[in-house]
């Protein structure tokens, strides 16, 4: 069909045309998720590998998930991580998952590109499921296709992206798609919380969050790394909190109805207040469902559904 | 159609007749399991997840097999349990687990309670795989079951339970499912080992093996927890084993052919001596066989068979 | 049918005819893992128990991706292991094995003799993934198939295995098999890496790679375990790569287009350089597809194709 490219690699290499196939696809896998019997042949037979060098509960459950779904078979590699991309060791164990007849591989590693490097090495279809603080594509278009369910459209939308931008490849991801499909992103936090060439990507700093939230369609809170405290964070968690915690009286510069969203787990009475956790407003359960449409959707596309390269 | 109840919690909240519709329903599993494909399609595309707190190896092989015989998915989510039951932390997961679309789940955790609340928080169904020192309601219902198959009648029939009866859910859910069959329940061991207000469980209590075994038709031995020796644990695990370890001659005191049971592993030369650990009598091999027949029938009662709360 | 033993313990007690009927067998299985779906119900229903006391990426893939492509379901036990072959231990887990309703039980362990301890405790088939420095039948039936599909014949063909001849339970299960099939082996490397009586098990021994890979059709490198290195071992690894590790000039002295073999995952720049390690003539990744199609042949044989005892 040649529609999509061989990889999801990130937002940043996907058209806008390409973004909405796989959003239209994943609004068929919900269809079968809603089913009595939630589960399609569509991959039977298939291997779909997932190579975790970092570990991960979530990302990893969602896309063993989204195989079984499909039918196919799924073969769990967890890999411990050196310090340094062996490009040698990656190779060697792209030639073996060709070996062993993958059709696809999900690939989790601590360092920016090394999905690139696993995608140039094998010809089966490599998903990128965080690569260090590059990208986390899979996140980004579950997020879009949230907002895209709840709102009908993307486009002109203002989104909030709110916290440690400058450490988030779900950040990352967001901003390359939410660009792509017409919206306005604003990215809230404080300036060492900020990367340094923001601008380039055609978002608004915002360093207040009540300036930052105002008339805003979409509020996503990024998750606060509690590790990073010990290592003499700044601003601190507290301070974090108080300046950028979301609670009830920010909440109201919004836009009535305004979608909290976070890519889990949250941190209750940081990144948000206990009573706003769960509010109606809240679509994080949300984003976790729509989490298995859109893998089973990319596993469809990129194993299924035509490879040609660009 | 409302047989059973949502939950399965623990032996103290099921009826007589609940506990009879499940051994019935496991007899109709043992015949699957005796047949040359010994798998069902009855619970095809429905998502069964194992939420382990606690390492398990037998416990959760026996729920992940019972759930693949029936064709259903697993999935497994190991977790590392705090000190404390983290009520924020389980309703997440329980949020999480509604949101992938699970159909059931099954949770061992280590503080009593854990299971009662996630159920209270989920509308899909909540098998306690153990909670604490509370209940492990399915390790008490395969035991009914397998005495049932090996004597017709549980009613009337003498069951002793020796060991650390005190901190043991084991024991605790064996006594209410045996009281509520109409056996009678002897509890043998050291008073230390017994818990406090024990005989408002309807039991009697024993200090002497060879008095608490006479006459008995089953003799059920629980497994003494090695690591407690570091502890300064009284009785030590020799003087235990001198006094309450089970041997030939302590075994004629009971009715002939009386059945050996055991939770497994078993501390050969410790609870039982090593001749008597595989005797005739002993029918620890049925219990587990018995124990993927018993989770069969309640993954497919619970998530299959009616919803109606109590 | 009594073709083949009840179990595969070791390439030491195949017949010539066994073993070729395994080869055969894996090349239908081949031509199942060459469909568009590459999957048959062979073994629906059917419960294979992976049993590793020592850690293993590789062979527990594969014998776990096998076991899906016959549709039978897998449990994987990993345990851990004590020092000794607690025979005990062994018995109780195999009685375990057996009340599930295990139809196959693969092994791996440290101590050689464990898979035999196991076979004979229990009725269904066992399968050594490697006992100890014993053997590792699956590895060489592997290596075996892999040959015959690229040469036809193996017998009359020369084949050297290089390395640490001494450690290697890879290396001994090949050298039965090859002998039993007509090849001629040649063991390479320093004298304190080759076993004692070596001599016994036909095979000529070379300490000069040079000597040694004369004219061979096939060189089997073994891997170093880099481990060994801080334990005064002796050649050094710098030492060994530059008196045994396979470059361009030693090839030459080989059969032209020899064979280049490894068990994996191997040393780049130690047992071979860098420029070799995938050449044409290396048919490393060959290895691991064989592997996936000779277990399946294996547990196709064992436990659908009868059972009959030497």
């Amino acid at each position: 069909m040649g529609l999509i490219k061989k990889d999801l690699l990130g937002l940043q290499d996907l058209t806008k045309e390409e973004i909405e196939l796989i959003l239209e696809t994943a609004q068929s896998m919900t269809e079968v998720l809603n089913r009595s019997i939630k589960k399609v042949p569509t991959l039977r037979g298939k291997l779909v590998v997932n190579l975790f060098y970092e570990p991960s509960t979530r990302t990893k459950s969602s896309f063993g998930l989204a195989a079984k779904r499909l039918s196919a078979d799924g073969m769990n590699l967890s890999i411990k991580q050196s310090s340094v991309v062996k490009g040698e060791s990656l190779v060697d164990t792209a030639k073996t998952l060709r070996a062993l007849g993958a059709d696809g591989v999900v690939i989790r590693h601590g360092v920016p590109g090394a999905a690139k490097l696993l995608a140039e090495t094998v010809e089966i279809p490599v998903l990128n499921a965080g690569d260090g603080m590059h990208e986390h594509p899979t996140q980004a278009l579950l997020d879009l296709y949230t907002i895209q369910k709840k709102r009908e459209e993307i486009a002109d939308k203002k989104v909030a992206i709110i916290g440690d931008i400058k450490h988030s490849r779900v950040a990352r991801s967001n901003i390359w798609g939410l660009n792509k499909l017409g919206a306005e992103v604003r990215l809230v936090g404080p300036t060492t919380l900020m990367p340094a060439n923001i601008e380039q990507m055609g978002a608004k700093v915002y360093t207040s969050l009540e300036e930052g939230i105002k008339d805003v369609d979409v509020i996503y809170l990024l998750r606060i790394q509690q590790e990073r405290q010990d290592k003499g964070f700044f601003p601190t968690i507290k301070e974090y909190t108080r300046f950028y915690g979301l609670r009830k009286e920010a909440l109201k510069l919004a836009t009535k109805d305004a979608l909290i969203m976070h890519p889990g787990p949250i941190n209750r009475g940081i990144e948000i207040s206990r009573e706003l956790a769960y509010s109606n407003q809240s679509v994080i359960e949300d984003q976790v469902s729509n989490g298995v449409a859109i893998r089973m959707a990319l596993l469809y596309l990129l194993i299924e559904g035509g490879l040609e390269d660009e």
